[in-house]
């Protein structure tokens, strides 16, 4: 017997659907999530949505309470943020994303954006998996640094026992001994967990290889692999960047990347 | 240029000093910590307490509240678990650590115990480090699940900046693909941070294998090594656990492995 | 300065064709090698051998002398399966490649068939590289099962410092901490490597994953990121396969996969 | 039923003894194996060997043909290295030990050394194992850079079937996600493979850390943890080695680690 009971194809076997406002994972259509790494200014966040959204983003990402390895980093500008967020989802039409933390940032962020992120460093976080459950705002979960599948599985179990069955699964790369991209991306567990699990699933290039370099290919295998969607670093000056810039695609980079994923979501049955 | 300063050797030289009640993490004597995965039952705790400080413990563990990773594992006792805590130190005269997991649990947990634990689970929860710093309680910093050290003293950093330098990192074992142990124990890290970093580092064997027959050997390895401490499971009914049994040792057990520390603890100038 | 040297792009910029009879690597074609993972007899290799070709395979791969974990699983038909490789290459007009695994087994196979493989285990063995490095004969270098990018174009330079510029890399999923499938795939170093080497670079779905759901995706995801072929296990049966049965498309399976190969190769400026 | 057999304890529960010239593997004495990562020249190496025999060491190891991950790395002195080995036993009385790549460094071997080494790049090189396992002479075989537990006994095994009991363990560390360490040392397994296997087991801390600051309390932890052995790298002059200087203790601190290798020995009912 599997560990996991609501979030597994056993107990409920048809794909389930998260809605975003016009975005909907696990259907059809393959979802694009862009935007910067962080919410850096106003000028920096609308520049990046107007762009995004007319090559075809449905989903504003932007970090504004971050989790850093270093108390010395940057940390987001917390809810002045969320506010430009919310600026540019109104100017733009896209629904907005952003990570929550703790109970506080999760308090303002249900104020302002659309959907909740749980990142890799919070996903063994049972306290706050808790909190973004009860909320019953959409969460993207993504997989942490080394998680196997089941204890993957079982963090959306938290979220979904807890009434919140709006949980989409990201993949961002688990730790290996390979260093030459800074995580690994792993690709093969999106068929499997969809297999394993009807919740909708999605790939993070950016965060898995590091380099703006393998954000095309890697986006164009997710696609190929059967990703019900893609979340992408996008900065209008990645060379700016106050976080990781090395791995965000610039605006125009991301309008050329936008055709060929329509191209191979047709060949997979899909759209893009 | 190292990316964490204040629990740097480069700054400070000399070892810190880790006081909790009678214990001194750092100086001279192996501290060992010892007592159940999670507090069950005031029999339980009591029969625990009274014969790992017989057997030479210096402070008494107690999980209640637990990080699991399934929803539907045992969740621990919460205040009431405290409360039988801090009976079991009025009786014996240990000092007590509890493991805390968000805002709610440590303000508990700043009223019973004398020193807070973080979790491998969570010490990439930066919300938390920062709210454990401000407390001023002793920390103890568990290694996250595949955590470099680098990581590892940054999280330490964090606490440290916000004005709580009484931490003690705890090596717990790492994820590797060999299955057979549950972690793997890299105890080569314990000589290499007490280079690295003026904090203490003690070890929790019971963890890092998952298996009471290598909890001895892996005990007096890390004592060997020049570890400032262990953590220990200790239970007075291992196969009766509600977590953890089987890493667990008994109290006989534990009888057993003390004299054998205290040998090994001489042969390196230490005593046990 | 990288410790690389030959198979560098700093060296030689143009992309190194490998031609072994009518298949090109590294050009514009997706080459894809199938057959079964084991020669186990003449009726089992020509069926398959038959039917790959049919459905658009130009290389035909199958192992006689098998690097097996265990002393006790089947090693292989030796010289008999040498023969029978050539027969069916005979009848089809496909090319041919088997693992060598020491000297004895290299000369044999220089005399039967087109490429030689070099597996997964013997990617470290230096003195093998060596020799397969002065026969001259084209090679497919597997990627060992921790094998940092690094060492594996260091082994690479192994064989080209010998004399044998007629090397194509293959990616086959490296050792995680992951077990739900056999080993993780990591895709992102196809395009990483087509930066840092000339040499093509394949990639080996069936045993990376090690389970037949996962390859048709994972076979599209390695087209779409731009690697220069794939090799297959398929087998006419696989449930009675001697070897990797569970990660063997059957021979209906290739037949289906090959025309939405097609299609995402178009996508990316390939055929296949 | 697991998948080895007669090195398996539920075979033959009785601890097997290796027994080359004086050095018996699994007795009482813990077998200390000292001397330089490589053969360099004739005073270097008799240096080194009167040097850790008067310390305390029973056998010298000395590699000569050497297996490295760069084409351009020194790769060892070859028949003029056994010779200069061969004459330090002479001199000395040590034993002698020497890592073999392949038929004709095995036959060379087979005259002038003791012991046999298979290198953790061969421990997959099954042809090699057989080829070890039919010469009848006494192998150390080391785990590879991250074999399993499962798979190392296997390699063993190999070795075994082919006639040659003569067969010890050795823990050289694994490949993990930290690299603060040039391996992660995974003295966890000690214990259990002598619970698994009657074969000795034995530890190297110099090609685990890769760093001669951690070999001392990495020794230590050794023969803590129950060890039958260690091979460490011990140098004239560490400053000036071909290959690991790095991890390599001078004879002067190899004299000073001895004394209390003994007397932790003695706290596990050992001498060493």
């Amino acid at each position: 017997m599997k560990s996991y009971r609501l979030v597994s194809r056993e107990v409920k076997n048809e794909k389930t659907l998260v809605r975003v406002k016009d975005a909907v994972f696990g259907g059809r259509k393959v979802v694009v999530i862009a935007g910067p790494c962080a919410v850096e200014s106003r000028e920096q966040l609308l520049a990046a949505a107007s762009r995004v959204s007319q090559a075809g983003a449905v989903m504003l990402r932007g970090g504004t309470f971050k989790t850093r390895t270093s108390p010395y980093s940057f940390q987001g500008l917390g809810e002045e943020g969320l506010k430009i967020l919310a600026e540019a989802s109104l100017e733009t039409g896209l629904a907005t994303i952003t990570e929550v933390v703790d109970q506080a940032s999760l308090e303002l962020a249900l104020e302002y954006v659309d959907m909740l992120q749980i990142g890799a460093r919070n996903m063994h976080n049972s306290s706050l998996l808790c909190m973004v459950g009860r909320s019953g705002k959409p969460v993207l979960l993504k997989r942490g640094l080394s998680a196997t599948v089941e204890e993957w599985l079982l963090a959306a179990e938290y979220i979904v026992a807890a009434g919140n069955d709006n949980v989409v699964l990201c993949e961002r790369g688990i730790r290996t001994f390979e260093h030459v991209t800074r995580n690994t991306l792993d690709l093969s567990i999106v068929p499997l967990v969809q297999e394993l699990s009807h919740l909708p699933v999605i790939v993070d290039p950016s965060h898995a290889t590091g380099d703006r370099h393998l954000v095309v290919p890697m986006s164009r295998a997710a696609v190929a692999a059967g990703a019900d969607g893609l979340i992408l670093e996008v900065h209008p000056q990645p060379e700016r960047a106050l976080c990781d810039g090395f791995q965000s695609l610039s605006t125009d980079e991301f309008d050329c990347l936008m055709p060929g994923l329509r191209a191979i979501a047709a060949t997979v049955g899909r759209v893009a």
